[in-house]
């Protein structure tokens, strides 16, 4: 590699945009040009576009991967969280509907002895985002100073933010140039964007739920797995433990979607209740925190351990303790009627007897947005109170004229839309499915560092 | 296709992106909507890139070649020269060293009774142009208007002329935006690009120079052809006869590289005599040219009346009055001490007794670009007094001292540089070269817009 200096005499973006469209590998030192003088504002927009397009219709090694995720990482801040003394450990989803276990998973590492310094993101499009579902509860505040961030972390073991202006600023300007160009959809890009982003953090590990089905980002089993093999391997070039869950996001997860009506799925899980794909996705999720995080021996023990806070009501204490130390009214938890709530519901009913073969999970996310719960543009603004609660997934039987969901809306032109959606989205059977998805399609990665090993 | 009102209801850029991304074929209204758009600025350069590159790396069916030509072409005006009785025929070259037949052919053709519009361009890299060679004629104007353009058509049956605001602005502006996101090369946009200027000048019939070796664009013979096939093709599809001949650039044409020792050669080819390969390449693009032109019934024909056109000196004389009507020093013509001169000469002298096997014809093109006889970047301007004389080529024997090459110079530190570009780009070997590059590869098309057929 060259020195900085060296480097930025002899660079110039239009030899990296060809040497790329030709199917080159690019070098450490002309990926990290390029991203420095992006970030600089030294190139504009159009070259980085004509990059970035060439990156997605030629790939990249797994080196150029890696250095790409560094220069990201080394664009701005990376936090020192190594005062702390417990192992830092995170969770990151590729994102879904109904998909709330990152709230129930920061508690409950942390009543572990996990540290989690969380940086989430907002919804977009069909998915939605964790800080969304935080900000329905009055008060929560997602925007800390890197200072709060870490009393916050010190005091509770788990601290959720939003992204700040200091980390990693080169993925914000490639992320909204992507948006506008069609180079989101990269394995490459978006590996070296989720892992910019969480190695900031100052983590030591890393567990990520690769989302695969109707509702994920990855509607095939077989690209989840790449980007997840990606994912694991760049984090561990970089010196971090990282396992990659690919898990099922066919249908919604949970029973609930929407900002407010999840935190009552989530308080009602970490109550030890919820509904069961909830609760299993977080038992081996944080099973996982723990085992990485040096806590469990084993990831069974993990699970275990995790059965145990939720039990012994731990994991909720640590979340009203997270809750009232970013600000939010933690009365809520106690007490859900104090959750934002929306005037009118309205049922939508099976319009035959027999058994739901399949819901189709991007239509449900979409049907939340069209309320008003989610985004279609990033500057939209959400309603904490809309959303959806189904009563019926995948497997359930169903006779003619049963709730299958309850619309929570308050605008009655939405809501009208959404239903229509929603009874699209549903298909029902005369017999009930041959053969369930699993939850858990595959793990990849051991968290080790090492292809193989035991756990 | 769409009516231009529902598409632009409808025309998104994402979409074009996406949709070519994914190797997808767009519609004439989805190409047409997107060169509007960028034309009239109501898209971004960086969408723009990143469709480009995606084209790139993706290609282009013959349809959407030609819908792309068709919306740049109509991006800006089309001239209407059908008052004129004479068929419309120009000449294209894709560009070499030395190639300075432009000026040979459009009087030729003209004076057999062909009306030649000729919008040429100027020197860019190591590649010299039609428009710094004329201004090579003190006064000479290439900045007409389209009225001064026509005047001087219907006068002497031709004219040449720069690119003028009102022709094909979409390609000017996709033409500087490839230029820098590394997205010239790729045959769809070259032939568009090139199709689209030509075809605005109100052409009935086009002949096209497609150049091949170490000093074309295309390097490689394959892809001289698959560019000509897509030339030939895009043109017929518009209606008008395009033939495309395949010719050597694997060292310079003729002996002259610099644009006033350029247009002494030409001069000199008008007069009957010059260089046998500009002659003979000369007589066979204006072969074709009278016969596109309807004045000659056979290829044969068309480069037998060439012949006599320059025996008699009528081609000449058409040369002297298209060179007043555009206001420069015709005196130039029978007195070339008239033309710019260079201060000092400097002889390259053969290191060695044999043959000249071959001669590396980008280094000649760049050593005349850093003598100043050509620009590194548009913006640099042009000696016209400088450039190199060659006194042998590929095939001649030498004897060790012997010169080679003159060189006509202002700077000394340039023509030391330039001079060791020539010394190298000479190989000489032992014995003569056994087969010589044949000077026309290849014919594509039959310029009767059908695949077979005989002239």
């Amino acid at each position: 590699m060259n020195s900085p200096a060296s480097s930025h005499l002899t660079f110039r973006a239009i030899d990296v945009i060809r040497k790329k469209r030709d199917g080159g590998e690019l070098s450490q030192s002309e990926i990290e040009s390029l991203v420095n003088a992006y970030t600089r504002d030294d190139i504009p927009d159009y070259q980085v576009a004509a990059w970035l397009m060439a990156v997605v219709l030629r790939g990249m090694t797994r080196a150029e991967t890696a250095a790409l995720t560094d220069a990201m990482l080394r664009s701005g801040e990376v936090l020192d969280l190594s005062s702390l003394p417990a192992r830092k450990v995170d969770k990151h989803s590729t994102g879904g509907v109904g998909d709330k276990t990152s709230l129930v998973l920061a508690p409950l590492a942390a009543a572990a002895g996990v540290t989690v310094p969380m940086i989430s993101g907002r919804g977009l499009g069909h998915t939605g985002g964790t800080l969304d579902k935080l900000e329905a509860i009055p008060g929560f505040n997602v925007n800390l100073s890197v200072g709060e961030f870490r009393r916050v972390l010190e005091t509770c073991g788990c601290c959720m933010i939003g992204q700040t202006a200091e980390i990693a600023p080169a993925d914000r300007k490639l992320y909204a140039l992507r948006d506008v160009t069609g180079t989101v959809e990269s394995p490459y890009l978006i590996c070296a964007s989720i892992m910019s982003k969480k190695l900031a953090e100052g983590i030591d590990a890393l567990v990520l739920d690769v989302k695969t089905g109707s509702g994920a980002f990855m509607k095939n089993e077989n690209d989840a797995a790449f980007l997840a093999e990606l994912l694991v391997e760049t984090g561990e070039r970089m010196g971090k433990q990282v396992v990659a869950l690919i898990t099922d996001m066919d249908q919604p997860l949970g029973m609930m979607i929407g900002n407010a009506l999840e935190v009552v799925e989530v308080v009602d899980v970490l109550r030890g209740g919820g509904p069961e794909d909830v609760r299993a996705l977080c038992l081996e999720l944080a099973g996982w925190m723990l085992y990485l995080g040096g806590v469990a021996d084993t990831l069974s023990d993990g699970k275990k351990q995790s059965e145990k806070l939720i039990g012994s009501g731990r994991a909720l204490d640590r979340f009203r303790q997270m809750v009232e130390l970013q600000g939010g009214d933690a009365r809520t938890i106690d007490d859900p009627k104090r959750l934002p709530h929306a005037q009118h519901t309205m049922t939508v009913a099976s319009p035959r007897d027999g058994y739901i073969a399949s819901v189709q999970c991007e239509s449900i996310g979409s049907a939340c947005v069209i309320l008003g719960g989610g985004r279609e543009r990033k500057e939209d603004s959400v309603d904490p109170a809309v959303g959806i609660a189904l009563h019926k997934k995948v497997g359930d039987k169903v006779s003619k004229g049963e709730p299958i969901a309850t619309i929570h809306y308050n605008s009655e032109t939405r809501a009208t839309r959404a239903r229509q959606l929603i009874e699209e989205s549903y298909r029902i059977a005369d017999s009930p499915v041959c053969e369930k998805r699993p939850l858990i399609h595959r793990v990849i990665g051991r968290g080790n560092g090492k292809s193989g090993g035991t756990h």
